[in-house]
């Protein structure tokens, strides 16, 4: 069995391999640029190390598990559009260094080389692993339409931002541990199981990374340090500090969070103040450990070698205390 | 057998029958709307009518189909935004009546959407059929990016803008005919051939396309007259024209083209005369009955009943004297 660090290198000496058009190469510039930036490569490495939980030869799983960090990188391109950003992967954002054009058509391009790869699986298995896709990557969609629809709703529940967050990224690593596991020819009690495992961790995974953004080691992390605060990103932080704030700590967060002119370090501060009266960040630390504890004992109802269950029970660790 | 009207008739049907989401309405309401504003239906109603030329049973055509349509609404809604399009058949587009992000997003659930529907074939050709729309997809978008190269790029030759239409428009006319032809269970050769058909019909398709701009019945044709001369786009007749053209009127065709102020309608006369003068529509109407020609020769190899055929001689016919 694979490490997830082992299984991201698998990872990247495929992707280093995909062998793509030079022509035109204004479309598949940016697509390789995309994919050569890197990332944390969780998504295909779920697959694989999934897969490996059932099977010992991990092969098969190698081309859709690109497919699933093509599609991922695709969400990204035109997620970075819709946002205005600059910045992905501490690199220029695809519609900086070229145009708002160039994302969109790269990235349609890279959701049709998604599929292709995707595609690339037994053909016994194939009308399985289309219908999961077909349904995490609409569920995708939907995620993005309600994180962008609260952009513009001035009272999002906690509630809501669960459920935002687990159509737009938890859905899609459980996906990739379904997969991994349907190709690794498991039973369907266990791709249930596997994947039911899946979505609590891409919870606790996506809580945990707007922990980060507020607490997270900055030099690792590779974000701007507080950047959902100024952005007026709606995170489970906020939703759930909005919730539990008094009348004066919610105006106070209003008057921040509509105030035209500000700097963002004092924004920052003012913010994250509130979230500490209010032990925001240990509420969010016990909903991670909820999910966590969930996943794990989905696990352990997965029937697999147990030793191979001790890797994903460290991946689960690794993502729990991870600082970037 | 039913014809080119008849098989439009069924898929309005289907498409009216298509039960999509509400929820969130931000993401579907876009999508329901383009597939409500009509459009020929064509790429289409040739999946129908290519099935039926080899099986006597369209109903397993009909998802698949309306894949085939959706995947063409999805490519116009994004071709929209690169163009900043503000009308698309008669009606705002989907970038003017909602915004940009709307258009990217509901376009990219579009494109999955497609998928799903193509997928729902036979399993025994799916594994088929997914590579075949994989690659034209693909294709596509190639098409639209060398049609945008096109925009900066002073001299494009006849040769390469026939590649770029090719791919832009001919590649899934001809898929969706082989598509038809793959479900209807036509042999390997046949589905060549018919594919082969396609991609001339698509040709003819493209070109009297761009000839009906200048030369259509305008109050039948449904889009704005002179259009592409108003917005320089690099058309059949644009390009053959810049060809065939003397050292003086080239130099009147870049006044026109690089004029930052001026009178649409003096610019679109103007460009006209200049293709009179240089018999531009006739030369296009060649290359049309050309195309026209390779078409009909390729579908008599086809081993299909002969009346059957005699409804896809009919509806080239129909495209060649199309006025809209």
């Amino acid at each position: 069995m694979h490490s997830l660090n082992e299984s991201r290198e698998i990872i990247n000496d495929a992707i280093v391999k995909i062998n793509l058009s030079d022509d035109p190469k204004e479309l598949f510039d940016p697509i390789k640029y995309t994919l050569s930036i890197g990332g944390k490569r969780l998504r295909p490495a779920l697959v694989l190390m999934s897969c490996e939980l059932f099977s010992g030869k991990i092969e098969e799983a190698i081309m859709p598990a690109l497919g699933i960090e093509i599609f991922h990188n695709f969400t990204l391109l035109h997620d970075d559009i819709m946002d205005k950003s600059p910045v992905r992967r501490n690199n220029p954002t695809v519609r900086l260094k070229w145009n708002e054009n160039t994302a969109i058509l790269s990235g349609d391009a890279m959701s049709i080389l998604a599929y292709k790869f995707i595609s690339a699986c037994n053909e016994n298995i194939l009308p399985h692993v289309l219908k999961l896709f077909n349904q995490t990557a609409l569920e995708v969609c939907k995620g993005q339409q309600y994180d962008m629809n609260f952009e513009t709703i001035k009272y999002v529940t906690s509630e809501e931002y669960l459920l935002m967050i687990e159509l737009k990224t938890s859905s899609l690593i459980a996906a990739s541990m379904k997969l991994g596991a349907v190709i690794g020819g498991a039973n369907a009690k266990d791709t249930d199981l596997i994947y039911d495992f899946g979505k609590n961790l891409g919870m606790a995974f996506q809580i945990q990374d707007d922990v980060l953004d507020v607490y997270g080691n900055l030099k690792v992390f590779g974000k701007n340090p507080g950047a959902d605060i100024v952005a007026n990103k709606k995170t489970y932080l906020l939703v759930k500090a909005i919730e539990l704030a008094s009348s004066q700590q919610n105006k106070e967060i209003y008057n921040q969070l509509e105030k035209p002119d500000f700097d963002p370090e004092e924004k920052i501060k003012i913010i994250r103040s509130i979230y500490n009266n209010l032990n925001i960040k240990e509420k969010s630390k016990e909903l991670i450990t909820d999910y966590f504890s969930k996943a794990n004992k989905t696990l352990e109802k997965v029937s697999a070698d147990h030793q191979k269950k001790e890797y994903l029970r460290d991946l689960a660790d690794t993502i729990l205390n991870r600082n970037k």
